[in-house]
């Protein structure tokens, strides 16, 4: 494998996951809770699986002025958190902290994996991460996608072309597109030609590429980042922030680079034969292991129950059933109706009661 | 109609009614829950609707050692507490609290009504009570028997015979039988018959018409209740309840005397035309009114959601759901399944939580 010393790792920490209510709230995104009820949370378990990789000081957080001081609580060894005054999508996030590191070394190369995402097999994980890093430096934009284990219609899937050919990333391809989320009979089509990947948002970029890209395609972001990152080691750091993150274009990097660069035949994907999600819903949070709150009594019923404030739950009757109570609230629905979740928040603001969305 | 100087109403206050958990309780029986969200509880509405026609001084409510504190708390105006060293079912409470009232007047009638049954029409249960008092004047043991609105398999029934032809009880006719529990094909027969009336336990005799009764038919406890009397306003009173209490067979007063002295002819029923529910479980809780918690979200989903602890509850994609939830514990089911909620108590006890019993 190959050495890592140029990588620094970005992890936006942003999303508030409102299919996941009402364990997650906009006060308490899905990144900061123990979904797994193993001890550790999302962006935990994210930093446990990166932070070997390259040492506390190459991890760059990036997360709203609303959630830094529980991502300070929750990662005491971090020692770089990048605060977004505004949310503004992904790539001002990452674009910022690839500037940031672009500003004390224009070769390093930036991974950027988000903070909410679950990821089993730490083994295939770094192998896959090699790779990306291999093609990064090759000066291709690269993405580690996920070899898709059923048709799901909830991800968007990068199709692969050829061989990359470069010597220590053996799986890597060129992307030859990215796509949306399909229907389920191209889903179908997908999982049989294996030739898609699921997209999990990971990019693996030498920092002056994405840049040159930015420079390219997002002029104005590109300009605004590199103005903020210039003075990021300054006194000045604050006032230009908060002057300049405000005009920044709102876009995601799926958009300004991830989908233009790939037509161009500037990209690389790496296939992870690992476990993943991003545990998108509750049919998700089953999917990877979640498991009942013990004691939880079931008559002539199952489905996944979440007492976050450990009190009796039964269930009588209920097939599939997804519980999942708070100390002030508790939703109550089935795993075929996961994705409609989202629509409580909604609700709850048109009924004046924004402080539990 | 009559006058009802002579009545004296009982008011025996037992059964935690386990098949509304987590919303009652052994410690939190449901004649002491608010159900219907009107701010009185079942045992106040009981008393709102009695009290009026008697007199504080008349209503005896008689309840176990665990309660006595909560009944007088819910009822500061009353003054006639039969506190119940241990559960012995209807018999021994009615027939103590009769014995207590013979004590002073043998000639008094005394009416017996549930603590935790749900009337709708005063007016109409006042005429009834009026038309009991009259046929227990002569002698009978009447009864008010709700005219079905439904072929309910959750009641017992009691089959009419001939009218009394009594003046003053125009509608009272002689009780044929009592039947258990039908099935369905049964209960479809006896609404269509016009002759069965539910039983609702309603019992309105002369006192010592109704110890006489117990004398031939359970003499034993016949001697039990009126030794307990004989002291009940003396300073023995105590030792002695204590002494004899536990001896006394533990028997409902339909076993006890109204089956066998409805086949000898000495009872009358007379019809009632008000809406009466036992509350039995939470299908009859949306059947009497029960609305759910304001601000609840229904999202393709519509129930019964009681929110106990005013926290704020979501249904997603469910039908005829049932969702009960405490500070403490949370009860998740359909309509459907409300009778095999009294299988969550059970549960409960066999994991060793007999704490949320």
């Amino acid at each position: 494998m190959t050495d890592l010393s140029d990588l620094h790792v970005i992890v936006p920490a942003g999303g508030s996951g409102t299919r996941l209510w009402p364990l997650s709230r906009q006060s308490r995104p899905k990144f900061l809770l123990d979904l797994l009820g193993d001890g550790r949370s999302l962006l935990q378990q994210t930093w446990d699986r990166l932070e070997p990789l390259v040492g506390p000081d190459r991890v760059h957080v990036v997360t709203g002025v609303a959630h830094a001081s529980g991502v300070r609580e929750q990662l005491p060894a971090l020692t770089r958190l990048v605060v977004e005054p505004s949310p503004r999508d992904s790539m001002p996030a990452i674009g910022l902290a690839a500037a940031i590191v672009a500003q004390r070394d224009p070769d390093a190369i930036v991974g950027s994996f988000a903070a909410d995402h679950v990821v089993r097999g730490d083994g295939e994980f770094v192998a896959a991460v090699h790779e990306a890093v291999v093609a990064a430096r090759s000066g291709l934009v690269a993405t580690i996608g996920i070899s898709p284990t059923a048709p799901s219609t909830a991800f968007g899937y990068i199709e692969a072309g050829e061989a990359t050919g470069l010597e220590g990333a053996p799986t890597a391809r060129a992307v030859r597109r990215f796509v949306e989320k399909p229907d389920l009979a191209t889903a179908e089509e997908y999982l049989a030609s294996g030739a898609f990947s699921w997209n999990a948002g990971m990019f693996v970029v030498r920092a002056g590429v994405l840049l040159d890209h930015l420079a390219r395609l997002q002029p104005t972001l590109h300009d605004g980042v590199r103005a903020i990152a210039a003075d990021w080691y300054s006194s000045e750091r604050d006032q230009t922030m908060a002057a300049v993150w405000p005009t920044l274009t709102k876009i995601a990097i799926d958009h300004a680079v991830a989908e233009p660069v790939s037509l161009e035949g500037g990209m690389a994907v790496v296939p992870g034969t690992f476990g993943w999600d991003d545990i998108g819903d509750f049919a998700a949070l089953t999917q990877v292991g979640a498991t009942s709150t013990p004691g939880t009594v079931f008559i002539d019923a199952d489905g996944l129950v979440i007492a976050g404030d450990d009190t009796q739950v039964a269930v009588v009757g209920l097939r599939d059933v997804v519980v999942a109570r708070t100390a002030d609230a508790l939703l109550v629905t089935t795993r075929a109706h996961a994705q409609r979740v989202k629509e409580v928040p909604a609700a709850l603001l048109a009924q004046g009661r924004a402080d539990l969305q």
